[in-house]
């Protein structure tokens, strides 16, 4: 099955290490905070984070008394920058697509994945092998790509703005469609792949996985007084984070 | 809380009971067959049926071998009918709304709800008492309208149409805004409960649930091409099932 990596493509890495340094972002807004919120107690813990990037989180999870932390990902780019800003005697970082974690001969306590696994063609094997990999009720955590934010018609706008160039609705096509869903951001050609709420959730049921928690962030209404602009977030949130034992 | 009993409004009743009727309607063609393929084995089971209407899937889950039925309804009308058409000695029907299941005093082993938790505002509550009522390992399986189809704005139409009337996509809106949606089903003020996704699994998680399988029905391609109207449902799933254990 295809395996992209896009974040070695020139254009979208720098495009997208800017995007990331801007103060003001969805992730830092919505995205991270639901993370941490979610996080169990890391103390002593083996930590497996599934596209780690430039390891910021690695370096937040040490911060938080993890005993270890291994971080992989498919970008060499993302990885010098990793070992560059974010090293640590305590950190691991691994050149390897999220789909050959089964490869790996460690136990973790848990798996942290932050928007990453929309990526992944195969969801359901990367699901086998992190509940494998994790100890006896080891915790996943991982956010993704909303599936109303991957189930737009590329023939169309994702929005139906007013006079005002308002965004009134989400224009939602296919979301029963299950599909690999090109687009441009940065660059052309970012694959991400889209499933059904109920497939993200059975797929983690019968890899033996117990749900404990799911979470759509959206702003509050003091955030979007601040920033007007999510307000869109109400019509069609960005994330979906979810939370399973073994 | 509000109650709601627009099934004992005279209009409303005498045009759903045409609705269900007919042959070909969603009912027939997504939501019972996947109600029916997502049961556990009945025989020799206590059944509870919440939001029975006419009684027909009561009439069902004792020929499928359950020792016993409790069916109940807040609409007079619709149990005048299933004492009327589906009787039976292992068939208690009680009028009753679904928020008062509280007061029940049997244990059962499965509970059982076809498209009705979507009239209910106090959605905790009413799992809660579920969660009371079930025996250890008890199944509580039941569809409501989906999440996607209950997040219209009451200002715009549901659907995009493009130039030959074809529905291109459908207009999401406030999807992370939890609320009664009033719209007109045969009579104005129906009033359905909007809920996200990750709220339905966090309640009934909170509640002590195990979450076992969720299906949001869509038609084959098989079926689409006999009914192409129903091609509409890619777009936007009518229904979602979740099946939960105690």
């Amino acid at each position: 099955m295809a395996r992209q990596n896009i974040y070695d493509n020139e254009t979208f890495f720098s495009e997208y290490r800017k995007l990331r340094e801007r103060e003001v972002n969805a992730n830092n807004l919505f995205e991270l905070p639901t993370l941490f919120a979610n996080l169990p107690d890391l103390e002593g813990k083996r930590i497996l984070d599934l596209g780690c990037g430039s390891g910021e989180r690695c370096k937040d999870y040490i911060k938080r008394g993890a005993a270890k932390v291994t971080g992989i990902d498919i970008s060499e780019k993302m990885l010098a920058a990793a070992e560059k800003e974010n090293s640590d005697p305590k950190i691991t970082y691994i050149k390897m697509p999220m789909e050959d974690i089964g490869s790996l001969k460690e136990e973790f306590d848990v798996v942290i994945s932050s928007l990453a696994l929309h990526y992944v063609e195969d969801f359901r094997g990367v699901t086998e092998s992190v509940y494998r990999l994790l100890s006896e009720g080891g915790i996943f955590l991982f956010s993704q790509e909303h599936p109303l934010a991957t189930c737009f018609s590329g023939t169309y706008d994702r929005w139906t703005r007013d006079e005002n160039g308002r965004k009134i609705y989400a224009n939602i096509a296919d979301y029963c469609v299950e599909r690999r869903n090109d687009s441009t951001w940065f660059v052309e050609g970012v694959q991400r792949y889209h499933r059904m709420f109920s497939t993200i959730v059975n797929t983690l049921v019968n890899s033996g996985f117990k749900i404990l928690k799911m979470d759509e962030p959206y702003p509050t209404e003091e955030l979007v007084q601040k920033y007007p602009e999510y307000y869109d977030l109400y019509h069609k949130p960005d994330f979906l984070f979810v939370k399973v034992q073994k």
